[in-house]
């Protein structure tokens, strides 16, 4: 059976395809191989049109001029999902949409890139939904995800790696990273764990006691 | 006299080429016009030399391989600046370099876009310069700097404004915003100021007490 014949069910991530930067079509179509569900963001739909990507569900508060029935008619079967909320980003919704849809992972792409402002925020915004959806946001350049306070993964030798601080971090201790740190703070503005890299080939292992960490696996 | 004769010195902004994504060539050029001092990143440099720009001061640690000789007679006359600092990134330098030479601001082009690490830090380290240099980071969506306690500027209706905490701000107050905050904190992470706009032509107006506020003016 080929990888195009698995049976998917909502327990592999979603996509979420947001309204920054564009990603390579090759990363962007390994993604979409194993994302049983296509969610985009309402901003983002002419430039997903554009590429030929069949959409399960357009999300957002159509707050430009908006032509639902032309969408509803070029990607049926699609569910339009309005939500007014002045409090919440776009993304925001698209992640409250998948928890109350109880699926548990999502990834998210064009989440970077063009204004800093909605980088800046989907960065960080990873936090609020931290023990409700696994979230990991992909780029060109970056992998990036919230760490949990104990954390183990096999790496290759350098490795880029950043370490990110939303706020202030306390208690961190790595092992395997080229720049250690032993039960230290890192504080975002003035000191970040960015522009690390991995030792050696093997396990690379991050506690933490306080705080949230955003992890980066990087390449340029 | 044209712009082009107006005597410059040390107190005009000096222009930071840093390493994220290339802004438009336009916006480049009228920074350009206005710096007295150009100064590029190394790893920048080929992508800067092919764009036939003069430059001034060249910095960083070099840890790449690197031919020296090939700038100092391309560039003639130009500085070239190694530091070697493994707490500090090359941008760090460059505004450490300026603090060393009383020049009192800098604009900066290229530190968003691509990795997401190098943006974010870029973005928040702003805050260690704070009291020596006037830094404004510049790129075809953005206009990012760190809000004083107190602010005030004039702006057209529906300027898009965001305001980013960067750890957590409190008593924030703004006036002609379309979302006013009324001695309220943000937190980064959890509730940010993201996509703002201005309500009327005139005066904006921010105060806060405690923390870091960044603003964004934004275009898309």
């Amino acid at each position: 059976m080929s990888s195009h014949h698995i049976v998917r069910d909502d327990q592999e991530p979603a996509l979420i395809i947001a309204n920054g930067e564009s990603c390579n079509r090759e990363l962007l179509d390994q993604l979409l191989e194993w994302s049983p569900l296509v969610v985009v963001l309402d901003s983002a739909i002419e430039r997903v049109i554009e590429l030929g990507i069949k959409i399960d569900v357009l999300i957002g508060d159509f707050d430009r001029d908006f032509d639902f029935e032309k969408y509803k008619d070029l990607q049926f079967p699609i569910e339009i999902v309005k939500v007014e909320d002045q409090n919440s980003t776009d993304l925001d919704k698209a992640y409250n949409y998948l928890i109350e849809r109880n699926i548990p992972a999502a990834n998210v792409v064009w989440a970077t890139g063009r204004r800093a402002d909605h980088t800046i925020t989907n960065l960080t915004n990873v936090i609020k939904f931290k023990d409700k959806l696994k979230i990991v946001l992909l780029d060109d350049y970056s992998k990036v995800f919230l760490l949990p306070k104990s954390f183990k993964k096999w790496y290759p030798k350098n490795t880029p790696i950043s370490l990110i601080p939303l706020g202030i971090v306390n208690g961190i201790t790595t092992n395997n990273l080229a720049y250690s740190l032993k039960n230290e703070s890192l504080e975002i503005g003035f000191r970040s764990g960015s522009s690390n890299h991995v030792s050696e080939d093997g396990i690379v292992e991050i506690t933490y006691t306080k705080g949230f960490l955003l992890m980066m696996e990087c390449f340029d």
